[in-house]
């Protein structure tokens, strides 16, 4: 392995977050917080002194990077993100402890929006800025960010991509790898301002726009409230819901509208599957919770803004779902697990997926009946060979293997079944909020508990093969 | 498709019911429960003119059957046996609710044993020794019975044999498939007569040892206490932990020791998985609830005792799990899942598709890193073809859909997402107990919410494929 270039893009990724930094940093001398002042200038400079540190100690001979070094890679430079990014919440004493500073670092980057605080709304705003500002660096990837600026990455750096971006087939767009990395961040930087700006008409101060377009564009979740988005006007919520159906749609759709092939976005049938299961649930938890508010455009609105806001995995809540009847809460658990589209911000499993899936169990199906037959799987009008069918499957009993892994481990907590399995499934599947007695929060998980579920949502968010292969000897062996 | 074949075997199969209930008459009769006496008779009566009328009706003019013959057959015959097998319960008022009768002879049949009686005890002997003589007629399976008897089978009923045994693949123990349908029968009758003598020896009473045997051999779990087998004493709760752990291996190694190979069946990696993980969830139970119980031989003895039950699938009880700490219930929980190895007559997924799921995912993982390396599941010694991984694969998609989807509808019932998950896990998977509020019986369930958990037994039992392909209008469509 060319360990000289891991280390030398881990300090690149450590560089930028310095800068990243600088956003925060700024927030707070615009409202006066020298504490957090002092906290995010303290991080900058360690950030600064690793990153610079890294990249001089290695100086890479070959810059040519194989699937090995962008797995590793991947998984380091996300580990170090968390590691660098909760020290403005230990300096400042907002989060004192440690662990807890940690997980919810980590919430922030992998977009998962779960929180350890009890009361948000007595941070400063230099620290939710940042909070929420992780949503918006971890939605596309940070990786991604750095072929996007950095000019030195080769073109093999398409194995990083891989590893960073969701899903089970990742293309490039257009030929140059780094140019695909530019318009990929281009049309997420458009789409926030959009949402920013619309936020703003609707009357919503300054700063609560940022961080919520930062939080609904990366499909992270959080709030700057007690209630989530619960306090805010109608017409604001509407505006969140839509957007977080829009960041759970496949990038490379928003490509085709780009430039001009419009009909190419529409005739994927990923993108009518999703809108279909969207549909198909907010009818379902309307009809269901319907007796439970004042008007029909309430109950539809509620549903709606719950829907989104689980399918996308981004988790803010305008209504008590906790509450909600068990129908509405067992589909919202289900939703879960399903994720957005492929190649949008969005966690979980993937609907792109789970459509391959269905597929193939029914070409299994017409083999039983016809031993002989060949069947093809299709899958946006293409053909889907056998080794990508076999990737999906094998990522299947991968994620359930850690699925139960995890729900395993953490049986250890004092919760009962169902607050433990949905909070699993929340972090697993970087969402958020949870059902029982971890809705609100999980400030009363165990040190143990909080990192068992920091794992979680990094190996959600990365999709699990790069961090069991970091973690696997044979990756390191020399040959 | 050959209709008349498959009304022909239906109508064998209801003939072969009628004699099955012989023996509850004659338990009836024994006790002088003239009302039970009466129902059997009627029961008898409905099932032989059915059974003739049907075989009457349908000479097969050939009698080839093919897969699509052998899974409606398999399907259809199912459903038949638990709409006659019913009817003792109603006629005799014992059940007088129907569905609630189908509900429970679904169970037995399927060896869920999942009940919806709320005081066994006050139910006759031959009710109950029916009721538990369905367990042990669904375990190893009635097509396979049927088989195993009925001359006039061909060769090709392999496909029933398929259909009807659980598993991945199912192969014949001995070039004749009538042969390999009675081997299977013979063995199975020799361990549960042997279980029987052992609970004879304990002290048991005659009756108590035939239908804890029966509800053993299947796996099933019906009781005829209110306390399932917890007021036995010591050495009959070990010899049952015993006889379920026998019952959950493969018969094919049975066989091999038969034939005096027993070196075949200990070199079953199977095996020593399915070991594993008994041992190792035992030593986690007994340590946490160690401060429950009074001495370390009591905790050891619950919790094997626990362990065999879940994971094998019968579903007796002879401790309080429910109350259990969470980590002990979240680990049952999980063992739901697993059920027994292939070839036995446990439920559940199977250990041998998950030793093959693991395999194929850790060739993904090698391929990922080697994209040009050319890697070979192996299982048991043999290399696994693409066909066997990607229908494993496929099972996996079908029955993790059909369990979201059996999820989802029962989200209509009053109870809370523990409850509701673990009755579906728990009918799905043929157990039986759940936890939370069905931790008990089920009676409190819909009659809707019955009928969709009778149809997750079945289904569960089947392996899906069956119900399906005999629900899809391609397979009745003519060509």
């Amino acid at each position: 392995m060319n360990r000289r270039m891991v280390l030398y893009m881990l300090g690149s990724v450590v560089k930028i977050e310095a800068l990243l930094l600088l956003l925060p940093l700024v927030t707070s001398l615009i409202y006066g917080e020298s504490t957090s002042v002092t906290a995010f200038l303290i991080s900058i400079a360690v950030a600064l002194a690793i990153g610079f540190g890294m990249t001089l100690l290695a100086h890479p001979g070959s810059k040519v990077i194989y699937a090995k070094e962008g797995f590793v890679t991947v998984a380091l430079s996300w580990v170090f993100l968390s590691l660098i990014g909760c020290l403005p919440f230990v300096i400042s004493g907002e989060i004192p402890n440690f662990i807890d500073a940690f997980f919810e670092t980590v919430s922030g980057f992998t977009t998962t929006g779960a929180s350890i605080l009890t009361d948000v709304e007595a941070m400063g705003k230099g620290m939710l800025f940042w909070r929420s500002f992780t949503h918006w660096v971890g939605g596309m990837g940070v990786l991604v960010f750095v072929m996007a600026i950095i000019p030195s990455f080769s073109e093999r750096s398409i194995h990083l991509l891989r590893a960073e971006v969701p899903g089970p087939v990742v293309g490039k767009l257009v030929p140059k790898i780094k140019q695909t990395a530019r318009i990929l961040y281009i049309i997420y930087v458009v789409i926030t301002l959009v949402e920013v700006i619309l936020l703003l008409l609707g009357g919503m101060p300054v700063f609560d726009s940022l961080v919520h377009a930062f939080g609904t564009a990366g499909t992270g979740g959080f709030g700057i409230k007690a209630d989530s988005i619960g306090s805010y006007n109608s017409y604001l919520q509407w505006v969140i819901t839509i957007f977080m159906l829009i960041f759970g749609v496949n990038f490379n759709l928003y490509y085709f509208i780009l430039i001009k092939k419009a009909k190419l976005a529409f005739k994927s049938t990923e993108l009518w599957f999703y809108l279909g299961i969207v549909a198909f649930s907010i009818i379902c938890i309307t009809a269901n919770i319907f007796p439970l508010y004042d008007s029909i455009s309430e109950t539809i609105k509620h549903a709606a803004f719950q829907v989104a806001g689980f399918i996308t995995t981004t988790g803010y809540a305008t209504a008590d779902f906790n509450s909600w009847p068990i129908f509405s809460k067992t589909l919202l658990f289900l939703l879960m697990f399903l994720g957005g589209c492929a190649g949008s911000t969005a966690g979980g499993f993937k609907l792109s997926r789970v459509m391959m899936l269905i597929k193939n169990a029914k070409r299994e199906l017409q083999r039983m009946l016809h031993p002989r037959s060949v069947a093809v799987v299709k899958f946006e009008g293409k053909r889907v060979d056998d080794i990508t069918i076999n990737s999906v499957t094998a990522y299947l009993s991968i994620y359930i293997l850690f699925f139960c892994i995890i729900v395993f481990i953490i049986g250890f907590e004092k919760f009962d079944i169902e607050t433990n399995i949905t909070a699993v499934a929340s972090c697993f599947n970087n969402i958020g909020p949870a059902f029982g007695q971890a809705a609100a929060n999980y400030s009363e998980y165990s040190p143990f508990g909080k990192i068992i579920l920091s794992v979680a949502m990094l190996l959600g968010r990365l999709e699990i093969y790069p961090i069991i292969l970091t973690l696997s000897p044979s990756t390191w062996r020399k040959k």
